[in-house]
């Protein structure tokens, strides 16, 4: 027992040595006119507890009653758990230590890793007409600035609220997608911006973009304000415009299962992880 | 750091409870052969380590370098990571702890009880002609015992070897998988064994089905001993076939992507977890 005791509080060492600052950190929780951080913010940053990405907030394992967070968070991902509207309520801690710990980003740089891997297994034909689609929310953007102070997607979606949030055009880039989008400028793929933003958020969506240091795609689209179907039937039908127009999706990236399925998908699909909020 | 200690300590306790005996793991442990267990039996069961299934064998979380085991996992789970032969050297201990552990066990629980879910919100039509695609290897039934034997699929498939352990018709059921079995005949939703296996294999195959109490399904479909094409061909083509012939696939549920991937794919798909084997 001596020897588990070591490796667990060895665990809790580690754990707590990837909940210390980053980039990544700093950029979350700093408001977007901030450009500074001090050690004394880093001090009442909120502490990710080691025990939480495995168990759950209910400390459920192994328990018939509630739901097992890490469980739930596969099911999502697998496309299991669906039509969900919000994360279950004794589930909100979990996913909070999950996003603010190294985790979610660990989970983020595997999808990333292999998009590289499958870009550098193409024969490219180099002819312009090879283009990579990318999602906006959780995909090229992060809105954990947002979500960490909205119950991480365990209260209900407030548009309102959200569009107030959007227009500061604050939102940090996620590192990871970043690699990506400049890997495929770097060997002459198109990247395209395909969001379920309304088209009223075109002039924030792409400062905000552009703060964060994406240029160089081949549009941006965005969704008109009069569109009434759903996000898989916004979505494909626009990768049709694309491929009508002569143009080959080579890769598809997005957060939720809307951005990836519905003919044409795109040759490739990849699914970021995201745990707090559900479109159908 | 007190209270971090005691709580890791506890989740040392509760991981060991969770590894401790149950009908799964005595099922898994023994040999075709052998009817009942004792207590000796259970005390030199493999140990499961707690720290492993959110480390990963190689400990290197938040490393640069190496597999982060539990995002690998997840990157099958949500089909990013596609095409892989073996499972990464340094993640063999991690899969065998995740499959031998609650984990695997709790992941699946929930894949059921969304299917459950789901079955309780149809409209049956009550016509006969709905049905429910059932596939075999880690869905109806478990291959633990050959898989824990060789390397959690960490060494390159033997096909050879494999076929000699089937023939057995000796794998456990999936409990998990069986409950919805159970489900969709006391609702009269018919279900559909759809396996990659081949025809000569259906005698062990039926002969194992019924062994661990599977009985009551419609048909049972395996691979002809010609059939060269895909697996995602193979089982969309049979499906079409339920299609043609008037049937509903109200739903379909595999371990594999290529169970459940290729028009039709049955009004709903659920994805059991396998971080065992690739089958495109």
């Amino acid at each position: 027992m001596a020897m588990a005791t070591k490796m667990l509080l060895l665990l809790a060492a580690v754990a707590l040595l990837v909940a210390s600052s980053g980039a990544w950190e700093t950029n979350i929780r700093m408001p977007a006119s901030v450009a500074t951080t001090t050690a004394m913010d880093e001090a009442v940053a909120p502490l990710i507890h080691a025990l939480r990405p495995m168990l759950g907030s209910g400390g459920q394992l192994g328990s018939r009653a509630g739901v097992a967070c890490d469980s739930w968070r596969l099911g999502v991902e697998a496309h299991n758990v669906r039509d969900w509207k919000t994360v279950p309520a004794s589930c909100e801690s979990y996913v909070g230590h999950y996003m603010l710990g190294g985790h979610y980003r660990r989970d983020s740089k595997l999808v990333i890793d292999e998009a590289i891997s499958y870009v550098d297994s193409l024969k490219l034909a180099g002819n312009g007409k090879e283009v990579w689609v990318f999602d906006v929310d959780e995909t090229t953007l992060s809105n954990l600035p947002y979500y960490a102070t909205h119950g991480f997607g365990a209260t209900p979606y407030n548009w309102m609220s959200f569009q107030e949030y959007a227009r500061q055009a604050s939102a940090p880039a996620l590192p990871e997608t970043k690699r990506l989008f400049d890997k495929l400028l770097s060997v002459g793929i198109k990247p395209v911006i395909l969001t379920g933003r309304r088209e009223v958020q075109r002039t924030a969506t792409v400062t905000n973009l552009r703060r964060q240091g994406f240029s160089g795609w081949m549009t941006v689209m965005l969704k008109p304000a009069e569109f009434k179907g759903s996000a898989v039937t916004f979505k494909s039908g626009e990768r049709q415009k694309l491929v009508d127009a002569g143009y080959v999706i080579v890769g598809n990236i997005g957060d939720q299962w809307s951005d990836i399925l519905g003919t044409p998908e795109g040759a490739r699909t990849f699914k970021l992880p995201d745990p707090m909020y559900y479109i159908g």
